[in-house]
């Protein structure tokens, strides 16, 4: 039977989430976790890989078992065998046609800045930290020319292998409150380092180094090589993973501490 | 000449503020970065010792030195020689008779608590946790009892080296916002454990095992064997410091991360 779960993790405790032979990653941690529980290998997949730093309050996994298990012992039982910086916030039996990645139909990314004077301490591995002053009306007008499907080539790393540059970006709302401003991104799907490459080139256009339109420009260009550079992990979280209503899945739940700004 | 700095740490990557001869503490780090930018060693007095695991956003701290230095270089040179996990904000020169701990006339405690089904990951070393459902409102009735000049015995750590057990106690709110919810207290001073024993009597009232004027009963008690176990140091921050405005010291800024739900 396949089984889908939410997860929640700090992603600066672990290696990135995809397995790799030292282990140290949440994949690894997980699959443990879930072996302990189903007395047998268990193998994951889930709806966004992210990289080593970036965090997540909303990922979506599924995986396929023989075990018999009530959704708790894959909630509780599995939390019991997590380190503490993983959690699984709820399970469900799905249909052997649900896909964690294949089904999702949207992926909501957050980027949370410090902006001002001094480094962040109590924040440094849960937010991006930029000291120059920014506006936020400027960003906002740039995001304008990212909304929509466009060919986002320019803000794609080069190890990207996505079949396609092409995404439909939602939504892209910024928001400020005191020093902190925050990036929500929404879309169908994301190229590898595309949202740390949108905040990094708002951002220049937010201090003042380019205006709106230059964003339109780099988008058209398609040309990597004229953004701005890619914003470090810290402040980067897979925030939420929708699917299709028939499937019945919780909604996924903001990290208390990182209660959205407009709640 | 005597130098105030006002400090940000994150508690969980240090071993308390209190220098101790393995070194690994707030109080060592800082005394090492002051030491290379005066050229001479450097020792550091704290408005308010914090505990392993105890975070601050706004401890204040001074010293002496011989060294003549700008404010700049007792910000950004000190913070280039400091961890990430620590960052000094502000430094002004002050007078001979101002001392970071007798100077202080009060100081303000935030508790963050999550309070929900499963524990939490991202914030498992800024956040306590408690997974009973809580009711608020019998928690501000208790609080109530404990406004004002009390003996906080029966709230005092077995360690506690406080000449007396008298505090007077300002301010104690509760405000919850989804599953967060946040204890500010603001005293003149504060014996050991002190939050973080209140904190568990109000949620031992709070999940319904006690009424609110059990508190009150415990208070009067001046016997700790009476209350509630104390919690953990993971959702405690110090947050600020209050003294006279002749001073002239700089407001101290709550990480972005943690804004107040209030502002």
């Amino acid at each position: 039977m396949r089984i889908a779960l939410g997860l929640e993790y700090d992603g600066s405790r672990f290696q990135g989430w995809q397995t790799q032979p030292g282990g140290g990653t949440v994949q690894d941690a997980l699959q443990a976790a879930l072996a302990a529980i189903a007395c047998e290998p268990v193998s994951v997949t889930c709806a966004g890989r992210t990289d080593r730093g970036v965090h997540a309050c909303g990922q979506v996994i599924h995986f396929d078992t023989h075990a018999e298990r009530p959704d708790t012992a894959w909630v509780r039982g599995v939390n019991g065998h997590l380190p503490e910086s993983v959690v699984v916030h709820w399970s469900r039996r799905v249909a052997e046609s649900f896909h964690a990645r294949y089904s999702a139909q949207a992926r909501t990314y957050r980027y949370v800045l410090i902006n001002r004077a001094v480094r962040p301490a109590l924040s440094a591995r849960y937010a991006g930290w930029l000291h120059s002053t920014v506006e936020v009306g400027p960003m906002r007008e740039a995001a304008g020319f990212l909304i929509g499907e466009h060919d986002f080539s320019a803000f794609r790393s080069a190890e990207c292998q996505a079949r396609t540059p092409v995404r439909t970006l939602h939504e892209l709302a910024i928001e400020r409150r005191g020093n902190r401003i925050d990036f929500v991104l929404r879309a169908n799907a994301f190229l590898h380092h595309l949202v740390r490459n949108l905040v990094g080139a708002l951002l220049h256009v937010g201090k003042g180094a380019r205006s709106p339109v230059w964003v339109q420009d780099v988008l058209q260009s398609r040309d990597r090589s004229r953004a701005a550079p890619t914003f470090g992990p810290e402040g980067l979280y897979l925030e939420s993973v929708a699917y299709a209503p028939s499937w019945i899945l919780p909604q996924a739940e903001p990290s208390p501490l990182h209660v959205p700004l407009e709640a």
